[in-house]
């Protein structure tokens, strides 16, 4: 297994604990889909995503390093490094919960109802060129108030955009995993599919 | 440190599991609030909750394996105890965020900003003897549809109760924890200390 040198950037730490608070609770959520619907794909993007996790902890570690200058700032980061830690441990219990889909254990029914959600489910769905959203931006889509449905991250050009802006533009090939309404989310799939040619009131 | 002795208790594998999940989670918003209002009680519930989650780990291990007989049955269940065994990885991280605030290490601006949510807070809160909610169940109340706030766990005589079910009929000395919007908690917060006399329409 090859592994990329993982070189230090000045990226801010407020940017790289963001990234990682973020991505972490979304590999929860997508190991808990993924384990849902025995969807072997999400749970490979769950593992991608924790290598992701891994590299930003080791970015965020180089950083803070670099940022104390002093006792004092080392006490004022160390708490900082605590919660990135956590984050990864959040990612590490996400990509447990992914191999057991990948190394096909199998999804004992009893985990299958405990991850089931009443209300809320996850969707990952690919934005056909022919799709109506396509160009659209996320704020356009309104789709929380009207679907009751929220776009959590999109994967483009082999890359996970978190929580993507209001004005992010969605483009052909966009990858996106939505959480919502059941009702919303078939809407928001057959409008990704191209099969539905507008948006409903 | 003196640590009780665990007993192999009949509890089914799906009470231990949900139970198990339902804490994990709520442990990892309870960390974020103990570190975002550096709320040292908190995070010793935090603290708490994580022993708790060891027990159930333990009991959860016996349970399964008198549950396996025969080798269907072990590689059937061996998903449940890897299930099992994130939530406990979940449940460390959070206690890990719990640790920054009672090893006084300080929360550091960053970590603050990150785990502060725009809309979404959560409260802790005694419920007064002269609370005019004591005595009512969650149903009563009607708190998700008019103030905008769910309670997600409530501690009572020692013990927690997580997501409480709508005919749950709230006692004097409850000790709620309830997320949902600043305006709702603020009431909900005046309510429970009987400095509210009627829930408002």
């Amino acid at each position: 297994m090859a592994f990329e040198k993982i070189e230090y950037k000045p990226i801010p730490v407020r940017e790289l604990l963001r990234e990682m608070k973020n991505l972490s609770e979304l590999m929860i959520d997508l190991a808990y889909s993924a384990a849902l619907f025995n969807d072997r794909e999400l749970a490979e993007d769950v593992l991608e995503l924790e290598k992701r996790i891994d590299t930003l902890a080791y970015q965020l570690e180089m950083v803070t390093m670099i940022a104390a200058r002093d006792a004092e700032d080392a006490e004022a980061l160390v708490g900082v490094s605590k919660v990135a830690s956590a984050a990864d441990k959040i990612s590490d219990a996400a990509a447990d919960i992914a191999a057991i889909v990948i190394r096909n254990i199998g999804v004992h029914p009893i985990v299958s109802e405990i991850f089931e959600r009443v209300e809320e489910h996850l969707i990952k769905v690919k934005v056909h060129e022919e799709s109506v959203i396509v160009g659209k931006t996320i704020n356009e889509l309104d789709l929380a108030p009207r679907m009751g449905v929220d776009i959590i991250a999109l994967y483009r050009k082999n890359d996970w955009i978190i929580n993507p802006k209001a004005e992010e533009k969605i483009q052909a090939g966009d990858v996106l995993i939505a959480r919502g309404t059941s009702e919303g989310l078939k809407e928001l799939m057959a409008l990704c599919e191209g099969k539905l040619d507008k948006l409903e009131d």
